[in-house]
């Protein structure tokens, strides 16, 4: 660009060239170009920033630190802000995650943004960044403050589609209750069970995980806003933090928390690390879930064979008429880079030094992510795998019945060793099982036919369906 | 060895050499040949099979599956093992980790053991391995149920030794919550702290980590148990499974909780996942804290040398005189090493298939090592690193007044920018900050003295220590 | 959209509804549909496909599959694409990462657009997604030669970058190649050394890291086209891949390798692997050299403060005039990243069944996101940390002259343990190193002087710089 | 342990009580106390330090820094320890892991012993554990040489482990190179190829990993002896490192090197942590293929059923007659170990500071838990699974026949979508492909019978086997 695109404007570090044009200052434009890698800070982080800066404003002026104009032409310029799109809001905000590790140029850049706007709707007030949007605030307690929020409102959006599915699997569950299939241990061959009670085993699991989620998510509550510079909270002024909370419990929905030990907030960033442990479980159920249905979908003809997948696009480029289970491959991988996202946390949250963590910014990204593509695949799993899904009767029949390990229900009445007998004789003869069984000599056909009673062997009338 | 050291023993597949005077029988002898590798099954898991093996014996006889003299024959049986030390139990449990994946081997090592000690000390009775000792069981409910049980005996070891810490760090918070200190965030100096508050970050965080723990811990009461091959329970009488669960809940002194989803406890294993989870973010923390010590205590002339720990050791094989923060890389080697851990029973918990999950052993494995060296290296801290830690209160107050971040407490006063330009100017000059801050003409000497007052910038007067 | 927005198209599935004037077909379409969330498929495998597909379509001409006419006018779509830039190729490219995990669609999508887009520049032609720009080719093949391909253009960037710091380096090292400063163990006060010996170990890692890279890369050139579906090569005429893989090695300049064995080349991912596996050892170096500069500059007052870093930005929105050390935080930070896209890509590789990995998507997109922000951060490292990097000489002396670790000099003259003792004596006392030797009578000042010559226990005289 | 069960004796730091008996002295003592948990130093890491003594007591004498009678009684000693079984070893070194992260204490357990002994096999020499046995050695250079010894070790012990397994594939390969069966992408039928082509994928990722081994093992030959405290090499005489790597050299039968950067080679250990990068990528593959031959030889009857796997032992407690997969099952479990253990030494390397890295001993004990137990899971599975598998034809033959996706030979004479239309039909009809696509008037009997020749489909002729 020429130089009349640009403006020069100075921080406490000297004079930098900006874009004329642009709403950011100083700051933004050093980290700008000092920090030209990797993704972009996500636009929720910045839209929490906003909420935040907002309950501030507010917050100085009832507590007499801030003007009424000032307060008032900041909230301003922020709902301005806060109506752009997504693609509009991202002109301002440029900066990536890799930046400095405590978020300080993406607090800055929102500093300068609002204040910049502020002035110009509002000439004369002399908003300034540091002294005004910032007052009785740090980086190092407004962006743990941002992360704690996000990370709520990510969890959000996944908890829901995580009932979703459980809602999906609950419908086949019931429908398919009393739908006798073999089950399998080790791959092999193992006594019978309903599709309904393999289907309960899921719901389980994401019952489960679900409600480690919502036992834990109440860590994040507690906001390290108030701590300012290193968790004492030097230059906020008493009242303030309280009131900062109010104003975001109403904003988010939930009762946020600031009796926080604020060293601990701006230090350690343990809530968010142990509720990833809950999401790195959830990806560790939903890994098998999708591996176990698309496995039971292998086939058509040289497979398991159970189940019948929605056909939802053309499976091969190259393989006329393929259909494949890319709903769960989705899933899978998804999976794989949750466990990638939960080593980078744990990593990161280990490496505090004493009053501040400086990862901050990949934390909450890779937290972010995490939510986000579970949720979205989670979405995709219930509505176009799932949905669909139905299961092929008759190939479950027939595997049924020739399946040999039904003779475990002998082994009450014969005992284990002759059992294993029948069950070897069948194998290396190439019989049914009843064949072997009568053959044996150990069972009368009376016997064999009472005792062999498939539906009976899996106990479902005992239980009810998850619900 | 000879032939005569040997005797001959058959099972279903056939007959095997065992040891002459060995206990186990021929499927703990397959499995010693056939898996020689790594390490050994802990006997942890055999002390927990062994009560569970004893509950299921008395209930089986409840319930009248199983004769009074059988039952007590392999009650007798399991208590002389029990009593055995770990060196002598060690000798009839020989199996490794590395195994079938089920641990179907090592409950058949408890099972054949367990039934030959019976007859040789009950002659005539004819107890059988898998008929009797394994009666309405399989080692895929069984095994789970052990993994639980041990689990949480481990973490009622790690439980008291996290408070312990918090309880040894919580006397020198209260001995220096008004030690004023530097602040330092990016490892760059920034504003006062008191030493205390410092510590209570700390106490916080270990705070939070137990009651992760212990909110998540319940999910581990729910035991598998009952649900035998693939969930359905065949073959377990009704009743049986309660009663087994009543009776450890008396062994144990928790209540254990058996109306599990069956086919979630034997294929999924969230509720470990999901703790490990609380255990990594233990880790994370713990790392911090053991790294901020050892910062602080650097030196002890050319680092920063806040802190004086104790000696225990000679520090070097080549440098005379030399102490090293041992404790302190204990704990962070441990660290490691359960992030390590993490990475396995995330990902092992992962790979089931349909009604069985076959990484169990090498996931308990690992769940115990990380419960067993956080419990010790953090009673090491406590006892050898907190107990005797004492601060350098003249370096502390060097340190402070060499500042320049204590700039800050100006900002509200006379702006950021003003601030700033103090610092700056004081550093470029080799002043300190009062000499620049007066030079600066921005404030008198009455006002800096009244605003630079470190203590009141901690705010250390508004909070209560952590307990 | 209204109606007339959208044209109707089929596939083999049936009719799907498609953006008027999208260049994508029915399969694009789906998937759009069926996959919304996560990052986008990076435009660098876009690129590399549309180069194989190029590739292909003139290998299909030469050996009298295709016809001149259809070859050319595909090539000719191709070079229209290749010409956009990223904002305007991004408009025909929508798909995500997170899709079938075989990168069919894709595939499917660069297929479509280009035989679009043909048949629009060639009107009459009837180009063919599967018949003609996927002739002789499956995604199966053509997907991981694409990962191969756009791996290594990574690695072509990422290894100047790693050699730019190594040169950074050296500058500064033959700088302070003779100034010499206590060294650290354990954190604690350490015998003397040069910095420039200092850098030399920073050195000496980045250079083994990049030849662990050098020597590994090689594999990446074995590709698997010709493979198709499933490893043997089904549809492929004899020759096109040998001159597919001709023509790329002139496209990229590399020597590519066909006699690949393509089974592997499927569904192992073995090569990807190992090389990330050599990323994360150069991402544990950088992490450990980032820290270092970072504490040795850790201050500038109350920290070890023997470096100085040049002031980038202002440090704090709080406290004015800080400086942090916010380079070594993005690298840091991005270090955290690549050790999660390792757990990622090290999982991923192990999930491949039978003749396919269905886990090629997300691991090519972490393995290039490992390969950029590497790149940007080690970059930026450089240019703006160790560029402008200065020593302070005084400090560094003040620390040695303070030292107690010197007097490792005297233990092969008077022993280790009465070295110990003098040690100890001093750091008791509060005296000199000097003030205590000579009063333990061990030592004369003649000797005292002579042994304890700063310099010479370096050993700096007995070896070269690295270059 | 009464009073009279001790020996009181001094360290620098103070007396300490010592079992009488013990050979080992106070520095050993205390560590023995303040480090009580986890896992012991294992043995082949004090075998190696018992090699490293005696080379450097040799040297020492030779250059001239050590007299000839304490040099002998020094080899003497450790001559009479490395007779030692590993079970009397054990007795003398009880230490842990979990101790300084330098090893230190594990160096000085060494020291003493050598030294005990020595003195009292060789009375009156006063030899010293600090003054002549660890003579121009530092903790700092001896542990990480000895690090790199023990992982060449096992290293040799794996390779050949790898080429084992290899050498029994090759055989199946050979006796199945011409044996069709279908092929499976995404779980779902795919077109043909040979049982011996799916080997020879195996094959190849085995070789692949081998050669990533080997071709970056000689990074380790690069030994740390020398550095002394910091890598300067203070206190080391002139000519005694290369002494030492030359006695090594032969001990050991490599090549070691000691113009390593020493400052790298205390501080970084780029070598384990990227060779270790190699060992995760051959568990990836293992994994992969472990996991490949346990899907086919699902069933017996209701799985894929291609394989027969030995039967090497009752595969349930409950369920009588079944084999499962074990030793594919110990193969997937250690995998998972060694997933963790790379996410543990990624970590560890990334933790140095200044002039050391304080997390060998963590480093070292994972790299060798992966090397010890991939030798073994890998040798169990080519001994206990590969050797006797056996493949199933008829099942094989049955499952080609039923395929629908040969319908991919069509294609090229029919186009993709006139091909796709016949798969679905036969598939929606129940068919056999040939029916469908005679029906479908696109091809004839003869045409069909030409074109769909599942041998040639594979193109296995074309192609050598992997050796």
């Amino acid at each position: 660009m020429t130089e009349e695109n640009y403006r020069i404007e100075s921080d406490t570090i000297g004079p930098v060239k900006i874009p004329k044009d642009a709403l950011w200052g100083p700051q933004t434009e050093r980290s700008r170009n000092n920090f030209p890698s990797g993704e972009l800070m996500p636009l929720a982080i910045i839209r929490a920033f906003l909420h935040l800066k907002k309950a501030a404003a507010e917050s100085n002026v009832e507590v007499g630190d801030e003007t009424q104009e000032k307060g008032a032409a900041i909230e301003d310029a922020i709902d301005h802000l806060l109506a752009l799109s997504d693609e509009d809001l991202r002109k301002d905000f440029p900066l990536h995650v890799l930046q400095t590790g405590s978020g300080t140029q993406s607090n800055m850049n929102v500093n300068e943004v609002v204040a910049n706007l502020a002035n110009k709707l509002h000439p004369g007030l002399g908003i300034l960044p540091n002294d005004d949007v910032n007052r009785g605030q740090s980086s190092n307690d407004t962006y743990p403050t941002v992360m704690n929020i996000v990370a709520i409102e990510a969890l959000d959006q996944l908890e829901p589609a995580i009932q979703h599915l459980i809602d999906e699997l609950v419908v086949k569950e019931k429908k398919y209750w009393k739908t006798v299939k073999i089950g399998r241990t080790h791959l092999q061959d193992a006594t019978p069970l309903t599709f309904g009670q393999e289907l309960s085993g899921y719901i389980s699991a994401l019952k489960h995980d679900l409600s480690y989620i919502q036992s834990l998510k109440p860590t994040l509550y507690e906001l390290a806003i108030g701590g300012t510079a290193v968790g004492t909270g030097l230059n906020a002024s008493p009242g303030m933090t309280e009131k900062i909370a109010g104003k975001l419990s109403e904003v988010y929905g939930h009762k946020f928390i600031v009796e926080t030990n604020k060293f601990w907030g701006l230090a350690h960033h343990s809530g968010l690390n142990v509720v990833h442990g809950a999401l790195k479980t959830l990806a560790s159920d939903m890994f098998k879930i999708a591996q176990d249905i698309r496995m039971l979908a292998s086939g058509p003809r040289a497979g398991y064979g159970e189940l019948n997948i929605p056909a939802n696009e053309p499976g091969s480029s190259i393989m006329p008429g393929k259909v494949n289970p890319t709903q769960a491959e989705a899933v899978t991988m998804a999976c794989a880079k949750v466990f990638g996202n939960d080593t980078t946390i744990t990593f990161a949250s280990s490496q505090g030094n004493f009053e501040l963590n400086v990862f901050k910014t990949v934390m909450i990204a890779s937290f972010l992510d995490s939510c986000n593509i579970l949720t979205g695949v989670i979405t995709g799993f219930a509505d176009r795998m799932i949905h669909g899904l139905t299961v092929n009767k008759d190939r479950m029949n027939e595997l049924l019945d020739n399946s040999l390990m039904t003779v475990t229900a002998l082994s009450p009445h014969i005992g284990y060793h002759a059992a294993a007998k029948i069950a070897q004789a069948a194998q290396r003869e190439g019989t049914t099982l009843r064949e072997a069984a009568l053959k044996s000599g150990k069972v009368t056909e009376e016997q064999y036919d009472k005792w062999m009673d498939y539906m009976q062997m899996t106990n479902v009338d005992k239980h009810e369906p998850e619900e």
